[in-house]
């Protein structure tokens, strides 16, 4: 099972929206007779690539041992379902992970087996395996599980906590290191936020660079009063075919605001954005609501790189699954903080995480954290 | 020699103003005879100590060999010097993992040894067992090197980069283990310094408490006006004895500037205190002045514990060696950051330091960072 968990990671970059799969068949003496991971969404999932892959190495699996990182499908979405497939190759006994918390799945998959004559088995929840097969799909079982995008938030930080200069200055407190691994980090999301203020001060591309990646995840953009520049780099980074990225703007905004706004949603429209108003108090975007939209639009994992605003805005409305902390050794003095918050005036307000993981990563440090 | 350099870590907390140093004597197939490490200031240093082990174990050293992690003393301190006593012992070879900075020794303590027929050896100062001696000691050689203390100060942070809160309140922002871990720091320091800032506001004792510490730091307060209340705790932690804990207050204001300050000179120095005039520039005591004089002292690690604008004072003047920061996974908001620090305008004047240590204690991150 851990062979199959590694081939799951190596689609971690591929799958989106589908969860990362990986799939090896055994047979009863052990011998690996194919394996699989899940390909680009609509392509094959790890059962069929494994069953392929026995095939073309000339293996018989009738009797064999399939092991799965997630239970197999019983549905028919873009592809047939997988416990069928595997019935009918003549798999003798599935092995699963973890159970797929896809309502359309849900136990079926494995039950589907089952009256099939298939012997079939899902590990302890609690076991180290099973964890971490739910690690590698954390967004995918966000999204089937709370109706809700696992939501990371990128920050890079000096020792002493800030983020940029008084006068706005960024790039680079951290290292060629950090932010190669930060595009990784990107890459793996379903799509890249980030907020209209940031657009305006940095005019960045927020698309995946330096790393061959297979896709260009989607893009979203908080833009409460649709101030978003038709100059803006971004808007160019929509690539083509299949695999184009989606750019979503969330406006608090209505259409009928101002003759100049609905001349803009025109614009952008017709460069291929969608506009989707998601009002909330005070003329704000309502996040909560976006993030409900975005599961919707099957965004598994938001890879959040905003700015001290926005990110104040998500913290404090408690949004944020997960921070990714690029810890620089440096002191700065003075400058922007990660995020705005209010002046506490007790500790026992503070917003109380928990180290994840730490990480060296060039001269940096790589923090995850997580909601204590 | 590892087994030396492990004797010499259980003298951590108890050799100051001498050096932590481990002995390990060998017979010529590699039995151990005898081992010991430095006792007390005063007390016998680790190759006598590992003589009398042979001794008291029945053994007999003639032929035998000496591994110690510093080069055996050549002078006549408040012991005799340790490199007559092995050659008198007839130890037959001395492995000494770095040379002596004191320049009292500096060589000499292998020079007698070797003119009286024993067989010397020095490690190579790059590998790893020299370099593990170096760390031991960093104090000490700072201060036989460099004429100063070895500065270590320590901050409690938030993720987000504060030390408090606006209204001051910092209790705790760091966990128990932390703050245990933190008084281990001090218990290796031969004396720890704030500022009467930390004085007025907390009231701290500045003492190691919660472990079962040979002795007690010396206490030094950079207090330029001379404002110590003489009902401050601190003043009350001195102990008696050999083991006594001095304290130092160094001082900017004139004996004569007022009667008022003559008259606290007199009080403090009936308790026992000892006050130091070292005027600086703008009315303030001269840190650099201060840490040479403290070096005069035999203070060999300086552990500073004040707050942002004395901490700001030492950073700025380039006087900080290794930042020990414990690390918090909570966000907290506005509040008091760890260094007053100027704005700065380019990235490039960033205080630029690097990760020497990270380790996690209890839910908490340490930090040990150097200079760049």
């Amino acid at each position: 099972m851990q062979r199959a968990l590694d081939l799951a990671r190596q689609a971690l970059w591929l799958t989106s929206p589908n969860p990362r799969v990986g799939c090896v068949i055994t047979s009863t003496d052990g011998t690996v007779l194919g394996e699989g991971h899940t390909q680009r969404a609509g392509g094959p999932h790890a059962e069929i690539m494994a069953l392929r892959d026995a095939a073309a190495r000339g293996h018989k699996v009738q009797g064999a041992t399939a092991w799965v990182t997630l239970e197999p499908c019983a549905h028919q979405g873009r592809t047939g379902p997988c416990c069928d497939a595997l019935a009918a190759a003549g798999i003798a006994r599935v092995v699963s992970a973890m159970t797929d918390p896809n309502p359309k799945v849900a136990g079926q998959g494995m039950a589907r087996l089952a009256a099939a004559g298939v012997q079939t088995e899902t590990l302890d929840p609690q076991s180290d395996i099973a964890l971490q097969a739910r690690e590698l799909n954390i967004g995918f079982l966000s999204r089937m599980e709370r109706g809700l995008p696992w939501v990371r938030m990128k920050v890079a930080t000096s020792l002493d906590g800030q983020t940029a200069l008084q006068n706005g200055q960024s790039q680079w407190i951290t290292s060629a290191p950090a932010r190669a691994d930060g595009h990784a980090w990107r890459a793996r999301a379903c799509a890249i936020l980030t907020g209209i203020g940031t657009v305006l001060e940095d005019d960045p591309l927020l698309n995946v660079r330096g790393m061959d990646a297979p896709r260009q995840p989607h893009l979203v953009v908080v833009d409460s009063r649709l101030d978003m520049p038709l100059s803006a780099k971004l808007l160019g980074t929509q690539g083509t075919g299949e695999q184009a990225r989606q750019i979503w703007i969330y406006t608090a905004a209505p259409a009928t605001a101002t003759p100049e706004n609905l001349d803009k949603r025109a614009a952008l429209t017709a460069r291929g954005v969608t506009v989707i108003d998601c009002p909330g108090p005070g003329g704000k975007v309502d996040l909560a609501a976006m993030l409900r939209d975005l599961a919707r639009r099957e965004i598994n994992e938001l890879h959040v790189e905003a700015g001290h605003k926005l990110n104040g805005s998500f913290i404090r409305e408690g949004l944020v699954d997960e921070f990714l902390v690029y810890l620089a050794p440096q002191l700065l003095g003075p400058g922007q903080g990660l995020a705005n918050l209010p002046a506490l005036t007790e500790l026992s307000g503070a917003v109380l995480l928990a180290f994840h993981a730490v990480d060296r990563i060039g001269p940096d440090l790589r923090l995850l954290l997580r909601r204590a």
